[in-house]
């Protein structure tokens, strides 16, 4: 059996320098085409998309024996719900048929070859339940400088538990859809009654996501060992925030309107397999966490994780370098944390981990950080500064690993800022 | 054309004194049987539950030309999803169907009618996302004298807009199901590091919630005037809570664990059509609020809600008699404020109330407030006292409204607290 992995691999595929898709990484997707609007999975390679409905089809994954209705799917979850064994498999047999030498698949490819520009991809996951964490020490810090008392930025639970909440679902979007300026309650400085109308202070906050694959029942929890088996994979993640509404509506209960009206991914999911190679360890935690959230290993992944911010008929300028490396707790203490009451997790939930905040001023996750609410714009080169997002810009969000010639990455999470209607 | 609400329709079928489910209720539910273990859509009549997809199947409702697979259904979301002018015209022609001399109907009787102590019935709803309020002034109130200011109970947004937050949806259960005390991570009172353990102050919260039965595009807004509309009905909600696990955990993105291990929903959705002759008008609202929270008419509902406790072997014991008109913000203006921002709601999302205290000690929604922090311990007949829930007590909430002889009930949302594991 090929290992997808294996670095010595070639496509058949011309994969361009730097393309976030060599055969090593095979990411999951759902797509369409003009000619044929039925949603279905695929993947990536190079500038390519890979249509895995018609491998099914000309029974190029027999021997995994996996039904068409899991490929002619509106969203991966029926296929993540087959279990890691059995996805593992196929992602091994997907660069099996796209290495170089494989002459048979190379002579079916116009059944299931798309350039990647001529598709749609859409979101590609069926989201029960989406948590988001607040997982970044940076991050924390910043808000709790801003916002509390800069000599006791984290709260005391903070370095106990990774903080989490629940946030809104069904808002959840893909890549390239425009995001709406939202309106609601706001508290001006000063006032003594709230006014409603347009969020102006619209801001991203850079996360990532991790995809649940494996479902438990109520009362279950899994442990910091198991973790790994009930993520499929990762995401991008804009977790579009409008402060001045936070700011009024958030206490007691946490943020609700100032986060619902939008959140958008990127269309692929990069499986955890295709990151084993970037596996490295966190953060030291002190003090010492309790054992179910203890770990032994590495659980964190070194991706660098980009944001630039596209004005209206302008350039993309990056305003943020990143690293998910950062991050203080991970996905293992954070799925362990979340199941210690026994809440059931479902298939195609998803966790974000909160704004990756790192420790240079150039590397926050925010607009409200790097602009440090408002007090130090950030100039565009086109003669523009921004305190926080205005109508008409781009905030496109990137994410890859990279080491010895091998770049697997993540696409970009993209959304265009419209005005309030 | 009948109409279900007529105060005059009898039923062929009996229907006992003080029975929660007269012809003029008709809610709607998801049963199976041991004959047919496949879940179907049904409705409610004195002590008997009719199988609504036999008699679609009977062609009894031909004329709505409503598909064999609304009612042959694990969830009632299809059925919502036909809208309110289809399942009003269903409701009605029910209503026809088991009226005093419809002898056709009763002859057929055989076919759907089942006694309800023999059937088993399902968790009514897919819930996609489902959101808690915290619209009780009472309940504000108590909380926030106990555990911050009383000369400031309540935080300065809270008469300005409807505080709500994101729950988890996985973990909603039906009446009947046992729910297992959480283990989660507390700090003890004077302790220097928490520890993570069985929660000690488990609590109920006395809740309703309502069903939203009509979906909207993200971006889109509901008016207070069109909120009924999307609104199908009501359920009973326990949203069960862990009060030491919430102290620790919730600051500042609110309650996580503390409440995502359970909540406990009645099995019957009681419409807002069949609620109709039960229309109150709220408290008043001061300050006046702000334009898009505004409302004409009466948005309330006068519905009676009691919560009993059954220690293990024992008698259940009623702790608390409340009722839902006592909600300083009502359905409309949550769903409203929900909206404003341009959040999508879907079929199936549930909006709860948070907890429903009234103005006297003996109407409050949770322990917490009941024993006021566990101060005031309530004596039990059996000789125990309770500041928080024991292990063994099964929690009872029942909702009901009445007036001139006519009883529209809720049913019980009924759960039963297992030792943690």
């Amino acid at each position: 059996m090929i290992n997808a992995n294996d670095p010595s691999l070639n496509s058949w595929i011309e994969v361009p320098a730097g393309s976030d898709f060599p055969i090593q990484n095979l990411p999951f997707g759902i797509f369409r085409t003009e000619s044929n609007p039925a949603p279905r999975v695929c993947t990536a390679i190079g500038d390519y998309v890979v249509d895995l409905a018609v491998m099914n089809y000309l029974t190029l994954f027999d021997e995994l024996d996996i039904s068409n209705e899991v490929f002619n799917n509106r969203y991966l979850n029926d296929l993540m719900a087959l279990g890691k064994a059995k996805t593992k498999a196929l992602r091994n047999r997907i660069a099996d048929l796209l290495r170089e030498g494989n002459e048979e698949a190379k002579d079916l490819s116009w059944h299931f070859l798309h350039p990647a520009d001529k598709v749609e991809l859409l979101m590609p996951v069926k989201v029960g339940d989406y948590t988001d964490f607040y997982s970044s020490m940076e991050h924390a810090t910043n808000v709790g400088t801003m916002f509390r008392d800069p000599d006791n930025a984290l709260l005391p639970n903070w370095k106990h538990l990774p903080v989490g909440y629940h946030g809104r679902a069904s808002s959840i979007v893909v890549s390239g859809t425009p995001v709406r300026r939202p309106k609601g309650q706001q508290m001006p400085d000063g006032a003594d009654k709230p006014v409603f109308g347009p969020c102006r202070l619209l801001d991203f906050e850079l996360e990532m996501a991790f995809v649940v694959g494996r479902s438990t029942e109520l009362g279950q929890s899994v442990s910091t060992a198991e973790a790994e088996d009930y993520i499929f994979g990762l995401m991008l993640f804009n977790d579009w925030s409008a402060r001045d509404i936070q700011k009024w509506e958030y206490v007691p209960l946490g943020p609700f309107l100032a986060k619902s009206f939008a959140s958008t991914v990127s269309p692929w999911v990069v499986t955890l397999d295709a990151l084993e190679p970037f596996r490295v360890g966190g953060p030291k935690q002190e003090p010492a966490v309790l054992p179910y959230l203890q770990y032994d290993g590495h659980k964190s992944y070194d991706i660098r994780l980009e944001v630039a911010i596209q004005p209206e008929g302008g350039q993309a300028q990056t305003v943020c370098r990143s690293n998910f490396k950062y991050l203080y707790w991970n996905m293992s203490q954070q799925l362990a944390h979340h199941t210690s009451n026994g809440c059931n997790i479902n298939v195609g939930d998803l966790c974000a981990s909160g704004t990756i905040s790192g420790p240079t001023p150039d590397s926050y996750g925010s607009m409200l950080e790097l602009s440090w609410r408002g007090t130090r714009p950030i100039a565009m080169a086109d003669g523009t500064e921004r305190k926080f997002l205005l109508d008409g810009d781009t905030v496109v969000m990137r994410g890859y690993c990279e080491r010895d010639g091998l770049r697997i990455g993540f696409g970009k999470a993209s959304g265009r800022v419209l005005p309030a209607e």
